[in-house]
């Protein structure tokens, strides 16, 4: 049940409306790792830091099973870095800074220990790099899952179609879904999407969940409503590490325990926003999440026989 | 198991991207009256209309059980319009005319033919219009449910205020929910508002769903992903309709029961949106109904058991 996990090991300054911190640890592959380490203890993680990259930071990481062999430590420059300021709805963000640093040399070099992975969760990254990750795996993974964003749909759309080719599920927010489909409609959207490759699309939607989609299907999970959205940095990704952990967990690929791996994903993202960064992900025991796994069986059972 | 309705029964015009029409039968009472009157037989509506209300539009709710004795005919005025052009996403829309005509009179008279009923809808009107209903009634309704808007937030709220105390469920829309409470946070903003009287409390997100709270409780319907939204007029009433319908039909006020007449709600609301204005209400079977709940029972359903 091992998986391999790409993406960005980061630095962040955030802003809320309600809080501000200078320089805490993010990064994609940060919180994928966070997330889908309480499910299974073999992540092995694709990354590149800066000699800034703090050494506890990456022994906390190691102390829940992830492998870091392959994440590239360079010597001579800083670890990437962004800073976004969240709008009092805290949907919307602006970003203020990014700084690329190691990400501008990015070129990552799967480990021979790492082939055979059963699963790969690619992270928001440069199309071509997912591309090349995937043809650097001797023997396909049973499933790959791919995060992108808008920047890539307008600075390299042939590129991401072709990785759209080898994928099986494709994670992305409302308005890439309607930017690369051209549809309004996020069912027309879907149909559209899984066209050009992928089997599984789950459609994020914010506070407002996520959907997945499969040939005809279409299953829906909300995000739990909270009191208190402290900051929703790295949400994105902690669903997505909460997705595949599970499904990596029970190597069920079925539609059916996709369902079960959102909702999954849901609980992970709806603790990631109590805190700043990933500090309430490094805290949560298992008990935590069964406990939210149970606050989402309340929030949408019903008992359809009483109609 | 009685219910009366209490609302407006009008012409629209509406526009959105796809289409428009010039004169169309709405109002929130016709929305409820037609949603309502697939579970039960009994629906007293209480409205007013002028001269020009088709009399053919009468006699179909009348085919379908509705009572019209409430319903007050206006000689030698027009009934009341509202005019609006709705956005590409659907979601938002402008009003561009609101004719009040016989609304400008509207003092609703309770029949003595209605007394007795054990449950009352009060559609969007006036708050001091809400509460003399309420004050007409010798006995008190089994459930009191309400609907309101910001505009009586802004221009009446120390009557709104009243009628909050007397009533069980109110339904509200996300930016009315905030507005009414203060707080940006839907769960603290149902905490409040609860506060103020409702015991229940649905907060409606359009295409995004509705939450219902109860005490402690929070439970989440979300909407039908649809592959076209023609026209989202009286999306919110024909909810509202198919949630009291269901309640008035099962004589169950109980939480658990609430979140099955929730997703009924969204059903019906998923029909209203197909065609213009009530079209799509008036055709649909029982038989239509049943297969678009088992959708919902699709939509959401997933095995906890698989964690």
């Amino acid at each position: 049940m091992s998986l391999i996990t790409v993406g960005t090991m980061a630095f962040d300054a955030i802003e809320t409306p309600f809080d501000k911190v200078d320089k805490i640890i993010g990064g994609s592959a940060t919180y994928v790792a966070y997330a889908a380490s309480n499910f299974i203890n073999d992540v092995k993680q694709v990354s590149i830091v800066g000699y800034d990259f703090p050494e506890e930071e990456m022994q906390l990481l190691k102390n829940r099973g992830v492998k870091l062999d392959g994440v590239e430590i360079v010597k001579d420059k800083k670890s990437f870095f962004w800073s976004g300021k969240y709008h009092i709805d805290m949907n919307s963000r602006d970003t203020l800074i990014t700084d690329l640093n190691v990400l501008e040399s990015f070129n990552p070099k799967i480990p021979e220990s790492y082939q055979g992975a059963e699963f790969l969760m690619l992270g928001n990254l440069m199309p071509s790099i997912q591309l090349d990750v995937i043809r650097q795996l001797k023997e396909r993974p049973k499933l790959i899952v791919m995060d992108t964003m808008n920047f890539w749909m307008d600075t390299a759309l042939e590129d991401l179609k072709k990785v759209l080719k080898e994928i099986d599920v494709l994670l992305v927010n409302d308005g890439e879904a309607r930017q690369l489909s051209g549809e309004v409609s996020l069912v027309k959207a879907a149909h559209k999407i899984m066209e050009m490759g992928p089997r599984f699309l789950i459609i994020k939607k914010g506070e407002h969940g996520a959907l997945l989609f499969h040939k005809k299907n279409v299953f829906f999970a909300p995000a739990l409503p909270l009191e208190d959205v402290f900051d929703p940095t790295g949400a994105g990704d902690t669903f997505a590490g909460g997705f595949i952990g599970h499904i990596a967990k029970t190597k069920d690929i079925s539609y059916d325990n996709m369902k079960t791996a959102i909702i999954v994903g849901s609980a992970m993202a709806s603790f990631c926003v109590e805190k700043f960064g990933p500090d309430r992900l490094k805290e949560i025991t298992k008990e935590d999440i069964d406990d939210r796994l149970k606050e989402f069986v309340q929030l949408v059972n019903f008992d359809i026989a009483l109609v």
